[in-house]
């Protein structure tokens, strides 16, 4: 394509890079299809009016203000290269002008499910554990090892939060004849039950459970509310897998829950990360930790430039993307978010 | 029923026990719809005339000669309630009289294809070192930890094996979206891809597979036939899950190519159980252990009581069992085992 | 809930009414969640300021226009129970201000998809023309009968547009075996890999099928666009199904394949509705007919009424809806429909 | 392979040919691994000694003795290619003997799932009869003319009989999200469970179900059990759908139950093939008719060579049949059955 019909991209993914989320061949493509600037993400507004006035699309999420985006009249959507919404442009003007705000956050959702259910396995069968006395020659063998397994096959088992994450964990879960209850306030039920689970209460997910899910974004209204008394309503012995954020749970409440035997857990998320070195969660006996490593894989990061690319494709010929996930106008203020400061 | 009508079952399940297979309510229903006599399983012939004329099912499989069969003529079937068959009765006069020889392991497939994909979902993210490191403090964060993470979605899996395990195997990946190929030698093609898996060569299982999952029986012909040179034809890195038996496998081969860093490991089953404590294995970086823990839960063993109660019912009707596997007149001489001595 | 903070609705759903969109027991709960105002669609700017002040959500899609607008500060959406979107209110400003436009039309996905895996059973195994030789004593026995019988099993499918009617008909077609491939040209290629069917090319999936199913809505841009040489692509005897709208069929074109023994067909749709007396394809052979009544079951309409409350009670909480379709700035005007002249 | 290494294979497929059931590269196989002898079926005694001491298998079921049997001590399998098992051999000799019966009839599982499926949405729809009125000018349009029309999705569905046919209905099924009850007396009820259906009672089956598909085998217990009685217990409007044989319904009670206005039905079997051409079937409303050719298509045959050469290449290393049925001891009498007259 010749220079000057190539459409105008600013890049400014980061605190991410053009090389994590692109692979080789989606960077050339990239190149071939768009003209791209490597924009301060900071100082957006710098760019001369010529450059900003041929703007279609900006990768990453750099602060914009109104008048920066008055600038940009040809601008068809900013592509959100995390999964975090920042409370650093003005959203109502996108969507009342209809560029549309996309994310691409759903490229997490398998490898966070992947991890999700090893760690359900894990607490299940007592894999770590059982590894470590193996080294140390005070394993227990056959029958004599399984006094406390147990299996997900025909088990019950809650999700909160039905998002990519949670379609995902369903997904892996399918092979295992459970039965699967999902809380999900923002979907309706029977959105749920054509995905093949059932909707339900925050109560019967929580009492009714051999593993729990937690899957559901932090908003401000769901902050810190899986607490004492959620974690009372649990099954004795019940399973609980932390997998979103740590401030949709009081973690003081979860240790101290795990600590008394009531319930074994599991969390990649914690309040504080990296978690002081004298945290009682790093040998907290019936604890499975992760250091937050659950989405940040290779491939997933991957998958971000492939889902850019295929929506960019889709909007250049003035149609919607249908690849990354839209912002809302009515949610986009309730997504409580931090900059992710470690890919 | 009244007493005379009752069936005569013999009950020798050593060396399990009718508490181990029959929850409470299972063993009411036996004791309701059977006459149970309690033998000693090494001396059924003391057994008087009468008795064993009346026999119509034993539950285990004690020694039997032929003088033996030959005084219970009303006897329809062996329930084997481990999941080996011992060379203790002559199979060729029970198969020409047409007495089934069941067996009830497949309840482990399911407990052994939870902990196979637990296995290999820990290799791929590496949990155990993980949180041990958590423990210490000396974990790494987000990507930084997850320079040799990999996905099950979306890779090429091998089984090698396509019995009831490979089965179970086969539906708990059924979430992933993975390539699955399968060898077995024993099965026609057709039915392989009937199962949704492709039939494939042992070469071409290893070497295309970045998961392979070993559940083959040790029969008379493929002892220890995985060894070096199949160890050397795996993809670098690639994970081998061991769930089977350890006769298979040739064991120092597979630590050598652990620890040469050719290929990561799992194994449920180890060449002596219980395993001398100075071991290589036991602390060998790269491979995960289980102590012959995959299969021997509650639930599963529950389960054959269930099945042993199924398949008597229909055979009651003069209907064949089919819940059950039977021994087959052509493989029952092939299956090398052991007695069970750890439930 | 006290009369005046029930949430103000204007009813219109012309040329359907409450009944039929609402089962008895839904209608109850409309009216008890809110005030209903059955206003004459054609007249809705005759209410008055205070009634249209308070007006939450249209359930219908009368004309409306800006200024009309501008007196409803609280809409929140028009809820249009057909399956179109007619040109007859300002779509623009309705994004602007962020009031969704949402359609009810994936309530005929299933009732289409059976009815259009029925015609495709129908088309292979010649079931109608079967059963009236039957009727009349000229059936032809067994193997006899089935010269020209096929299977969908293991049969190559392609489908055009993978909207809602698209995914049901992928759903039907699940237990079939066989390969899907999908030309979706507003769809990118990764969602229809992940749906385990393989995008293709539109001349791919006319090339390569047994079975072909339309189900691509009528755009401004494909009109007709299956014409005489879509069909001569075909393979020969292979079976066109066309469930969407006509119009994007070359009708004649279809009639002349037929004819000439190239392809047989189905169709639900056809391009005067209804067909007149003398149409040739009222007797064609090897054409199957239905007269537009693919989707148009009580059930589908019954689910009309729920998916519209389900979606009114997330937006009450100020939550997008996620049930219905949301009409979408890109392609609102694109989408070339008629008046749904009977239910 | 030299002539004299090749395993003999007596070949009496009689009715069906090997050409039938072979494709040409089949046939080429089964040459090039085997000595074929095209023996007259009624006279197989009528072979040399030398013959018959070297036969391994026979394709066909050809009437045998006692006698003949005992002259052919190497034969290892009769590979029948009928659904039937004729009452012309000495079953017991076979089992005493380890001589494998197995039948082929599987092939047929597939197509007639596939037209059971077509005729319950046939019936559910009123394809058959909207098409004919459509031809005659005197089609209804949209929802006029789908008063009666229903759904399978969300339906309940009763199966009678989990056979092959079961099973296969069972997968194409599977799209449905219907809630599938099955009754077989000669299956336990956890294997319908683990197959992700609901065993029931015949009378539950009857009695629950909008769709009830009988592919039940005539057995001597079975015959004419779903009779006058049976029908009444259907819920008004239901759909029967007759697959198998005949001879498990009283068809004079089923006729009566559609003219009756009770329910409506299919079939495929007729209690006299060809049906005089007075029957009151042929033109009875509310009934759909098919010639026996559910399962009679050239692919189902040609699989059935596919998998009579799979089982001898098992059988050929002294491995067990896995792909065809192998008659059974207790059930083979009980199967009443006639000769194919028509393929």
């Amino acid at each position: 394509m010749p220079e000057t019909n190539r459409p105008l991209v600013i890049s400014a993914p980061a605190p991410r890079t053009l090389e994590l989320i692109f692979s080789r061949k989606a960077l050339d493509e990239l190149n071939r299809r768009y003209r791209l600037i490597e924009a301060d993400p900071e100082n957006i507004a710098s760019l001369g009016d010529a450059t900003l006035a041929e703007v279609r699309y900006v990768i990453g999420q750099p602060p914009l203000d109104e008048a920066t985006l008055a600038r940009m009249p040809r601008l068809r959507a900013i592509l959100n290269v995390e999964s975090n919404l920042l409370d650093n442009m003005p959203y109502e003007v996108l969507f009342r002008r209809g560029i549309h705000v996309v994310t691409t956050g759903q490229v997490f959702a398998e490898p966070v499910a992947e991890l999700g259910l090893a760690m359900a396995l894990n607490l299940a069968r007592g894999i770590v554990d059982a590894d470590l006395a193996f080294r140390e020659g005070r394993e227990l063998w056959g029958g004599e090892g399984n006094r406390s397994a147990r299996l997900l096959s025909g088990s019950e088992i809650g999700i909160i939060g039905f998002g990519d994450l949670g379609k995902a964990l369903n997904r892996v879960l399918s092979g295992f004849r459970a039965r699967i209850r999902v809380y999900d306030p923002w979907l309706p039920g029977s959105i749920l039950t054509e995905a093949g689970v059932e909707p339900a209460s925050i109560e019967t997910v929580l009492s009714s459970s051999d593993f729990v899910f937690v899957v559901a974004a932090v908003t401000s209204e769901n902050e810190g509310f899986l607490g004492a008394e959620a974690f009372s309503k649990m099954r004795h012995g019940a399973a609980f897998i932390l997998l979103s954020r740590a401030g949709v749970v009081d973690f003081d409440a979860l240790i101290a829950a795990v600590e008394a035997g009531r319930i074994v857990a599991a969390s990649d998320v914690f309040p504080e990360e990296p978690l002081p070195l004298d945290h009682p969660v790093r040998r907290l006996p019936g604890f499975l930790r992760s250091a937050h490593r659950a989405g940040a894989l290779d491939p997933a990061f991957k998958k971000m430039g492939k889902m850019v690319l295929e929506d960019m494709e889709l909007m250049d010929r003035n149609l919607p993307p249908m690849r990354c996930k839209r912002a809302e106008r009515e949610t986009v203020a309730r997504m409580r978010s931090r900059p992710v400061s470690v890919n």
